[in-house]
């Protein structure tokens, strides 16, 4: 019979849930080719304003699939809901039959992309990160900063808000928070490009906001925000200078996100550009040196979507 | 909160439903360009041998989306379970939401064909039908005999079957019917073709069954069981003769289904193919006199699996 999964038992698993291992998994059989992942599905809706995306997908020896209905539907907060909207769908793979209904209402996915900075995190921040930079304050902005605390040193982070309001939010998702860095704010990007060894930005922005001439040699920039064709927070040039580049999906970035669009610009050519999984194989591949600048564009691929499903079922399995 | 309906749930709930209208007012919808219906998403696994299709769409004025996961695994009678399995989820198209998640294991898929099956026989059948011929025996052939019957005053059947055991399959599975035609059996093609004034194509046939020399005129077909690019139960011939020929989808009907092989044989041009939502308005593009012969080609479309999973929630409001 299926399960049907709560948000609430999803949140009590999720902290036994060892999500980087399972993101690095995840990479690393998705840049041999061993996922299956089609076009995602897409619906959008004018009145009231909506987009419905449908991401599924299969890891060649798995035994299940993994359907994702994620939705924004940007006026819910008019209503007292969140925008974001959606559940997982687990299948066997060798019958067909629904082994679990997730109704995470997009939880698992902004978990499972911030599970995926912290493994760029692991790999490409300097040996020494005294303060974490964080560009934006909202939900994916938190759970960036929280899920990049195990993976450094850094007693500080700096994260630059745009007004009052988000600051406030930001400090108070981390009242209840037991290990906590030292919160400063800033409404000036250039400080947190001069003074952060480590920095993710998290934006919708569809203007650049870092700027190369602000960077330090030896920064690691995740851009997590630009997941679509005009999204952009990252000026070109960073990508130019940096010493390595990085995609979660080279397919993805011939259409969309940070790479898309510094090619787009003339500024890097496309044939630079390196596989995150390839570099989590090829340790070569990736950082070699403190010196170095590294930018990983993470657009969200759906062997994310998969491995978090089956690490919450795989847990559900063995409480039952 | 979601609700999560049972197939049992959904066995009660459907004799009390008129799909017959539902899926017409969901073919006019249709094909009036009401009806959004992406082009469905599709995996498909090599061992065991299964496929799944994700179909989803929204009918404009609608307050609901609508979601369906249809897969055949074809090894499952080795386990005990149907080869068909699936569910329908509908969203709230206002805020995302899901609304319900109906585990029907692809039954509802079965009788919304079945009910489209009923709705082309109210319009395209001759004023008089003594007996309806259907080909096949499996599934949908049982469940197009039943949705007839209360579109006909026919009081036998004859179905076309491949052996004993396809035969005593369908006796048993009207055994427990209240309204049932006297029953009879051919392993003869021509027999029904030559007696039956209504005839339904069930089978996964990739060669055609049905000739066109053995057809009396006046004769309505319509086509079911072909819905991929070779299935096919008719010959191209047919439908060069058929004075009206129709499709639930003229966009399908480019890539699969009768119309797609007739035309690809040359027997047909397309533009003197109907689409079913313009006849259900117009009444005078279908069938105006008995000596007519008639084929309706089904390949099954989206807007039916929305109509009949509103049907089934709004039964279900109704029962709460």
């Amino acid at each position: 019979m299926v399960r049907v999964v709560t948000r609430e038992e999803i949140e009590r698993l999720l902290p036994g849930l060892d999500l980087v291992e399972r993101m690095q998994d995840g990479f690393i059989a998705y840049s041999k080719g061993q996922v299956v992942v089609p076009p995602p599905g897409e619906l959008l809706f004018s009145d009231p304003p909506g987009d419905v995306h449908i991401k599924y997908g299969c890891i060649d020896q798995d035994d299940v699939y993994v359907i994702k209905v994620a939705s924004g539907f940007y006026r819910n907060p008019e209503l007292g809901l969140a925008s974001s909207q959606g559940l997982m769908l687990v299948f066997s793979r060798r019958t067909g039959q629904p082994r679990a209904i997730l109704l995470d209402e997009g939880r698992l996915t902004d978990v499972r992309t911030a599970a995926a900075g912290a493994l760029v995190a692991r790999h490409f921040a300097p040996s020494t990160v005294d303060r974490i930079g964080i560009v934006g304050a909202g939900t994916q902005a938190r759970l960036q900063l929280l899920h990049l605390l195990p993976e450094t040193d850094a007693c500080e982070a700096l994260i630059w808000v745009r007004n009052n309001a988000a600051e406030r939010g930001f400090r108070e998702a981390f009242e209840h928070e037991d290990r906590v860095p030292t919160l400063h704010f800033t409404r000036d990007i250039r400080e947190v490009a001069q003074r952060c060894e480590l920095i993710v930005t998290t934006t919708p922005s569809e203007t650049p906001l870092l700027r190369a001439a602000d960077l330090r040699p030896g920064t690691h920039i995740t851009a997590v925000g630009s997941d679509t064709p005009i999204k952009c927070e990252l000026e070109p040039e960073i990508l130019a200078r940096a010493d390595i580049v990085v995609v979660d999906s080279l397919a993805q970035s011939e259409h969309r996100g940070e790479v898309y669009q510094a090619v787009r610009a003339g500024a890097i050519d496309r044939r630079r550009v390196v596989k995150l999984g390839h570099v989590l194989v090829n340790h070569a591949a990736g950082r070699t040196d403190d010196g170095q600048t590294t930018v990983v564009d993470l657009t969200g691929v759906a062997v994310q979507d998969i491995q978090i499903a089956k690490a919450v079922i795989e847990a559900l399995g063995s409480t039952a």
